[in-house]
C-alpha cells in the first residue's frame, strides 16, 4: 500500500499488493461476503478476471498488470536465463481471459513494453505495476477533484451501475465524484438506480457508499424521473464504457432513460472518465457495437425462475446516450461543457 | 362460465362461479404454479382478499360480490328467517380486507342495494354477482376494441406493469388492447416492462400474454427509452391506479419515466381504464397521493437481502404522468385524443 492514498481509499481497494502476492476482494460475493483472493500465480490472476472475481476495465488492467509480475517471477524460477519467452507465453494467456477489457490487453503492453536491467528485472516489473495502479488512483483522484467543483453546496445527486474503488484502482469515476462532494459536503442527498438486471447499484454501489458512510437510497431504474419530478435532484453523474469522438456515450443499459429524464427536468449531467475512455477512433455512437445478454439475467434472479415459461427478453448491456444530452465531461485531462467532436478533438 | 365468452378469455379467467363455490386462482404462486383455491365461505373470500391471492381492483370487486353470495347462502343455512342482519355484518368484514381498492366497496353496495325477492334472495343475489362479472368482461371488451382499433398493422408495443385478465375480470384493460391487437394481427412485437419491484410483468404479464399465445419480450424498466430509440416502438400502452380529472395519469412507478421516452421519440401512447378509474373529484396529479412502501421490496428479492447493509430506498408505488404526455385516453365511453379537463367533463 502506498504512502499517498488517504484512509479512505486504503479501506476501500479491492486489490492489494502484498510482494510475492495479490489480495483481490471477490465482487462475486458482494455485498453479503467480504471474500479476499490470495493470488500467488499468474494463472489464478487470469481465472479471477475470467470469472469475474474483478469487473470493471481500469481494475482489470491493474490486476493484470499485478499478474505480468507473478508470473515473471514464476519463469525466472524455472529458468533465471531464458525465462523472458515462457513469460511473454503467459501474458498472452492472461490477456485471453477477458479479450473485450481495453486496460487488460493496454496493461500487459505496458509490461511487455518496458526495458528490464539484467540483474533485477522483477523489481523493474513490480515498479511498472505499482505505476499503473498509482496512476489510475492519482486520475481518479483528479477526476473527484474536477468533477465535485461543479457541485453546488446543498446538492441531490442520483447516479446509475458501478464506478467506484470496486471498477477502479482508486476512488472511482461517477462515484468517486459523488463520495468526494459527499466528504466535502456539498450534497445533501445521493440516490443510486439498482441498475437491473445485474444490480451493481444494490450490490455495489450501495456496499460502496456505505462504506465510505454516505448514506445511500436505491431506488428503481424506473423511478428515476419521478424522483427528479417530486424530489428536486439537482445532478445525474455516471460513468461510460466509451465516449465517441463526437461526444456520445456508450453506458450501462439504463442511462440513456435517466439522461432523458434529467433533460426534461432541469436536471445537470455529468459523465465522468479516464481519458483513455474516449474513444477517438469512433466517430458517433452509431458505431459502438451494443452487446446483447441472455435472457436469462431478466427472467431468472438469484438463479431462480422468475419469469412466465416460454417468455424471451431484449437484454442489450449497453446504451447509448447522445452527446447533446451530456452537460459535462469530466475527464482528467480538463472539464468539457456541452462535449461536441471539436472541443474534444481539442484536448485529444 | 357464461356463454358469451370466447374460449381464449375463459381460458384465463382469475374467478370462476361454480354455483356453490368460487374457483380462484392464487395470483402469489404465479407464475410457478397455478394453484386454484375453493372458496366456499364468505371468510375465505375476504383472506383472499386481504392475503393478495387475487389482486387488480375490478378482480378484487367481482370476487367480493361472489363472497356476498357465499355469506347470503350461509346466513340463510342459519336463519332462513332473519338472515339479512347477519349478512350485513358479514359484508362489513368483507369490505375491510383491503380498504383502499375502491371496487371493494363498490361491488358490496351494490349486493347491498339490490330488492330481493322474499322467496329466492339467494338467486337474485348470485344474479348480481355475474352481472357485476359480466360487466367487467363487458367492459374489458369495449376497451380492447375501441384500443386496439387506434392500432395499425405492424406495430410494435410496450407495456409496463399488469392490466390483464388476471387484474380483471375479462381480458384486462391495457393488456386487453394488446392481446387484442396481437389477435387482429395489428402487431410484430409485444415488449413488457419487467416493473420493478414487483416484478409484475415478469410474473404476470408475460404470462398471461403467453397463454394467449402472444410472444412476450420482457426488458428491464430502464431499458424503454433505449428500446424506442434502437427499436421503433409505435405505441406505450398501459392501465391506471386514477385518472384526475383534467387527464394526469397515477399508475405503476416506472410508467412516468416511459412516457417522457415515449415523448422523446415520438412513440404514441395509450391509456386504458374503465370510466370508474377516472375520478373526477381529484382536479389534477398534484392531489393524487402516493403510497411509499418498505425499503425490503427494493433491497430484497424473493426474501432474500440483495442490496448491501445499510442501504435504504425510496420506494413510491405509483408516479404521475401529467396529461400532455397522453396522446389516447381510452374508456367504454370513448376515446379522448389529447386529454384535457374540458374533454374529460364532456364524458362525465
Amino acid at each position: 500500500m502506498t504512502q499517498t492514498e488517504t484512509a479512505s481509499e486504503a479501506l476501500f481497494q479491492p486489490m492489494i499488493w502484498q510482494q510475492d502476492h495479490l489480495q483481490l476482494l471477490d465482487q462475486r460475493l458482494l455485498p453479503h461476503q467480504e471474500h479476499w483472493l490470495r493470488l500467488e500465480h499468474a494463472d489464478q490472476a487470469a481465472t479471477a478476471i475470467r470469472d469475474l472475481a474483478v469487473r470493471g476495465a481500469p481494475a482489470i488492467g491493474i490486476t493484470a498488470a499485478y499478474g505480468a509480475v507473478l508470473a515473471a517471477c514464476e519463469c525466472r524460477q524455472q529458468d533465471k536465463a531464458g525465462w523472458r519467452e515462457e513469460w511473454i507465453t503467459q501474458l498472452g494467456k492472461l490477456a485471453q481471459a477477458r479479450p473485450t477489457a481495453v486496460n487488460l490487453g493496454w496493461a500487459l503492453d505496458r509490461m511487455l513494453s518496458i526495458e528490464l536491467p539484467e540483474d533485477d528485472p522483477l523489481a523493474r516489473l513490480e515498479q511498472e505495476a505499482i505505476a499503473i495502479h498509482q496512476e489510475d488512483i492519482n486520475c481518479n483522484r483528479q477526476l473527484a477533484a474536477l468533477g465535485s467543483g461543479l457541485i453546488r453546496p446543498g446538492s441531490r445527486v442520483l447516479t446509475h451501475c458501478n464506478t467506484g474503488p470496486l471498477a477502479t484502482g482508486g476512488i472511482g469515476t461517477a462515484l468517486g465524484v459523488i463520495i468526494s462532494a459527499w466528504q466535502q459536503g456539498r450534497l445533501t442527498d445521493v440516490f443510486a438506480d439498482e441498475t437491473r438486471p445485474w444490480l451493481q447499484g444494490s450490490r455495489l454501489t450501495a456496499w460502496e457508499l456505505t462504506r465510505h458512510q454516505v448514506p445511500c437510497q436505491l431506488i428503481i431504474d424506473g423511478a428515476a424521473a419521478w424522483l427528479m419530478a417530486s424530489q428536486g435532484i439537482d445532478w445525474l453523474i455516471v460513468g461510460a464504457d466509451r465516449v465517441a469522438a463526437n461526444g456520445d456515450v456508450a453506458n450501462k443499459i439504463g442511462t440513456y432513460s435517466a439522461m432523458l429524464a434529467a433533460r426534461s427536468h432541469g436536471v445537470n449531467t455529468m459523465v465522468v472518465v479516464p481519458w483513455s475512455t474516449v474513444d477517438m477512433n469512433t466517430t458517433d455512437g452509431g458505431n459502438i457495437p451494443i452487446e446483447q445478454r441472455a435472457d436469462s439475467e431478466i427472467t431468472n434472479i438469484g438463479g431462480h425462475q422468475i419469469a412466465a415459461e416460454g417468455a424471451t427478453s431484449w437484454n442489450p448491456v449497453f446504451d447509448i446516450t447522445p452527446a447533446e444530452l451530456v452537460d459535462f465531461l469530466v475527464t482528467e485531462r480538463g472539464i468539457i461543457a456541452n462535449p461536441d467532436q471539436a472541443k474534444i478533438a481539442e484536448l485529444a
